[in-house]
């Protein structure tokens, strides 16, 4: 995992905040909150849908979303929503 | 998903906590958080490990740590741990 700059990744995640909300808390009961997740797991997690080690409800919209993010990007995301207070 | 308990979900956790924390808060950057995470996500994750859409890392030792467990054990954890402060 690449070490992520949390300011870049503010940058990044106009599309994860429709569903995770602006706050990385999600709206519905069936989105998983971000805010203050642990930076490796959230960067995991994003790999898995990648790589198709997640498959199964929202799979395949999650990998569209991330299909064009780069490992820097993906590790940059995960420390922003990590720092999240 | 059946109505959890957040009571009869504290009694199921003690094989979680190794991992997740007794206070929710994963001490490993790798394990997430699950403190105030959203129920219905948590029901649906760990049905995920149990069904086969969750593969890879830790997806085998998760499915072994749930097999035993009815679809209302896991709606308990699952409350136990949104309603976690």
């Amino acid at each position: 995992m690449p070490k992520g700059d949390a300011s870049q990744g503010e940058i990044k995640t106009p599309s994860c905040r429709f569903c995770h909300g602006s706050n990385g808390i999600a709206p519905r009961p069936d989105y998983p909150n971000l805010k203050g997740q642990q930076a490796e797991y959230l960067y995991n997690s994003m790999q898995a849908y990648l790589d198709g080690s997640r498959t199964g409800t929202m799979s395949a919209m999650m990998k569209a979303q991330l299909k064009n993010l780069s490992e820097q990007d993906i590790a940059d995301i995960a420390e922003y929503y990590a720092q999240m207070k």
